[in-house]
């Protein structure tokens, strides 16, 4: 199969923004994406750079992105997150995931990072065998904890 | 007990730096923290601002701190990330952490994101409840993931 991972530029974010929904669903939070396109381009290519992304194309049809940006850890310094790594169902098992996590890889490490970090699913066991395969730990001990939006209305009108 | 929660200035930096320090003996990490108080000063009052930090301060003792940071969610737009609420041990139960943790969703509400994240070992019951009761959720089915400076040196070894 031929394909080729290149920079997103700010035409791709609609394509972007499918993916983004079929990971959500394939997570069973379609309901959660309120970004939407213009978001996107406004947050990855406006005047403050949020995030920076990576596409695989085949002819021309966007299949898959990986979006990552800047975090800081109190430990190592300037890290790197991997927000999504998602490859368009049809693709799956195509090598596109890896050669997505290539570049990502190879671009944290022209930054000087001391670590790349994400977030997976206890239960998305094929996402944990492929990181794991390919040298990450899964820190099974770390959970996630969010206050959102209507969590930090509750905690302000609680002070 | 008199205290007062500010913003960090650079000349903080070696307290807050004491204060990560005795949070990573806690969570059984001494060794993980490579950063000095010079990074810190660099990466948080530097040309490029990496995070911002509040401290809580009994007279001109730093007794606390929280140290946040922007993160982009392609479901939610922009949020924070709180890397770390530390009270020093001698303080705990005095109520400094709910004090700070006020000043950071204050912060975020005003910077309008609609996400507060965080992480926190799900052994630390102490920590969890507190969170909980402050009504943020924790995410038991979502497990952090890192790839370290060795593992990004052997997946480009292994190229």
């Amino acid at each position: 199969m031929e394909y080729s991972i290149r920079e997103a530029t700010a035409e791709d974010m609609p394509s972007v923004l499918e993916l983004i929904k079929e990971l959500a669903s394939f997570e069973k939070e379609a309901s959660a994406v309120e970004v939407t396109s213009n978001d996107l381009v406004h947050d990855g290519f406006g005047p403050e750079k949020r995030f920076h992304c990576f596409v695989a194309e085949t002819n021309t049809t966007i299949v898959g992105m990986a979006l990552i940006y800047d975090r800081y850890s109190t430990w190592k310094g300037p890290i790197i997150h991997l927000e999504d790594l998602v490859v368009s169902e049809a693709m799956r098992g195509s090598g596109l995931g890896t050669a997505l996590l290539n570049e990502v890889v190879k671009y944290c490490a022209n930054q000087g990072v001391k670590r790349i970090s994400w977030e997976v699913l206890d239960w998305n066991e094929p996402a944990i065998n492929f990181y794991e395969r390919k040298g990450a730990k899964v820190l099974r001990d770390w959970d996630v904890v969010h206050l959102d939006a209507q969590g930090i209305k509750n905690y302000l009108n609680n002070l």
